[in-house]
């Protein structure tokens, strides 16, 4: 390895954010920082009984959407959702945003408009003011979004907490958003394969294209868990994959795990999607990436309080010795590995944490 | 005009936040939110006395900084000082800050540890804690930084509430960060010039080149104006130019003015480098941009009770019917135009206020 000049591809995302929390060390020393780099959000006291939590987000063309099949208030959406998503990770209800927006020449004040009404009708719907916004210019679409939420101390839910006996538990299903991404990928294969004479049909895809372009932060969990009362002991969005915010939980936490493949919550349109590419949907569900629900450690004296169609129970944290495992369907028990959806790969590389496979 | 397609350099950055307002429109009538879209942050309330600011800005390659004169300390620091100044502007303190930066390939991660270094020792300076980041890939390098602030809500202060017959005051000198990046481009093209037989002397230039490459928010004044318990009427942190500035307070206040040319504050390195490439100076110092000193209005009567060192009166807010004015040195009065420097022009175009010029 070049001591001069190694290349970010060696030390992926998680490696850069360990190196910015080694430089950046303690701090102000700042008595009401609650929790800084390494969760889902930075948590600071505002007072006695409140804190506030803020994350940041960026969406960038070429990198984590395709002009082409990416309309704009879909977009502008996107970006509000996917922090929104942080900030319900903390147990905690956004209130503001703010928005950079990097705009190429080629981009129409008529295509601005549209990614301004996608991020006001998030907004709308999730009850938060966007406050503040800078523009400036770019080579390529830029959209970086702050969001700011407020919680009660006493509901504050980190990624640490979780117990062996804990059941790890998901909302929603998973695996969707990347049957999306597949789905979309194949008709424009299609549409370069066999121009004017293919007429795309995107009917039986429209739940898990949904799911690709348009998440939902589940802000509606959060809102019913304060409700029943109910706290997670830790809890995580899934932006990165099952596995990999699994893994995210066992770190934080001290913990390992134990998933049951069998139980992956799973639509019957992922299933489909996964049978036409002749590909495993467990990979999907485990390894997919952007579905945003929330994973969660919940003490199982506390399953009986919650809405069970609310969430799924896919395995048990055990003791960290015992290792992050998966129950295969077929019965086998195997190493579960954290791989998901990983930037700064070198091409072929599929294993953030082995990166010079 | 094509209606389907406008360029975004027909309405340049701040016509693009207009329109952002207007589909915004009034948001979800939260009680706390005191300020949002306009001024240099949005303003939030915390409790009985105290508000949150926030504001966010992006500095992005090939548009805000050139990676051959930029080392990337300077540029991690400048990315946290631009932001700084906005709470500044605002009369408030920093605390926080979040960032997200997009990486290309070419990055090695030294660069980037090199970007911490510069944010972390810039947070330290501040008093602020670097509390949370994304990393993500990108054809190009942009940080893109979101600082949140704190001030009691009896020293709040906006870009409106200037009066006739208030002074205009700026802090320190300006021009310097626009005199440094010529200083920059003088050097570079005596090096494609002249190649290896060139060597450069950028002393005479240190003190400008500073300017431009690490700007100093003016919490130190801030710091001042609290020990002395003044609070200017309104306020804004020259990042355009001091002309743009006047008129953003002249149109949030409701007012007009007049500026003495000949009372601008300029160091004589400014002066030297104005000399050298055969400019006028006054161009520099009105509409030269990225100085972040303090522009403000200050009622004549408090004028006593400030540091006459930190500040220099450049002239008098009047009614707006008289417009915003130039006395220039050698007597005339001219309309002073606003532009400073513009985002999104069309190559040539120099007017943002007279986007088809």
């Amino acid at each position: 390895m070049d001591s001069l000049f190694t290349p970010i591809s060696h030390v992926g995302e998680f490696g850069l954010i360990d190196r910015m929390k080694a430089v950046l060390g303690s701090g102000t020393g700042n008595a009401a920082l609650i929790a800084s780099i390494g969760d889902d959000a930075a948590v600071y006291r505002v007072d006695d009984d409140t804190a506030h939590v803020i994350t940041t987000d960026a969406l960038v063309e070429g990198v984590h959407f395709d002009r082409s099949f990416m309309p704009w208030p879909h977009l502008g959406a996107k970006a509000i959702s996917v922090n929104v998503s942080d900030v319900a990770a903390m147990n905690a209800v956004a209130r503001y945003a703010v928005v950079s927006i990097g705009l190429p020449r080629n981009m129409s004040v008529e295509m601005v408009e549209s990614l301004y009404v996608g991020m006001r009708d998030a907004c709308a719907r999730y009850g938060i003011d966007l406050v503040g916004g800078d523009t400036t210019a770019s080579p390529q679409v830029v959209l970086s979004v702050t969001v700011v939420g407020e919680v009660e101390l006493s509901r504050l839910v980190f990624r640490r907490g979780a117990r062996p006996g804990d059941l790890v538990c998901v909302t929603g299903d998973v695996g969707g958003a990347y049957a999306g991404l597949q789905a979309l990928l194949e008709q424009r294969r299609s549409i370069q394969e066999m121009g004017d004479s293919y007429t795309p049909d995107l009917d039986p895809y429209r739940y898990v294209i949904k799911r690709q372009l348009t998440p939902e932060a589940r802000v509606d969990v959060i809102a019913d868990w304060a409700k029943r009362g109910v706290r997670p002991r830790a809890l995580v969005d899934v932006s990165d994959g099952v596995a990999s915010e699994v893994h995210h939980l066992c770190r934080a936490s001290g913990c390992g795990a134990r998933i049951r493949g069998a139980a992956l919550p799973i639509d019957p349109e992922t299933r489909f999607v996964a049978d036409e590419q002749m590909q495993d949907v467990d990979t999907y569900a485990l390894f997919g990436g952007e579905d945003y629900e929330l994973l969660f450690a919940l003490d199982p004296g506390d399953e009986h309080l919650l809405d069970p169609t609310t969430f799924t129970v896919i395995g048990a944290f055990t003791e960290a010795s015992e290792g992050v495992t998966l129950v295969t369907p077929e019965g086998p028990i195997v190493p579960l590995q954290p791989s998901g959806f990983v930037h700064f790969t070198d091409p072929g590389a599929d294993q953030e944490e082995d990166p010079d496979a």
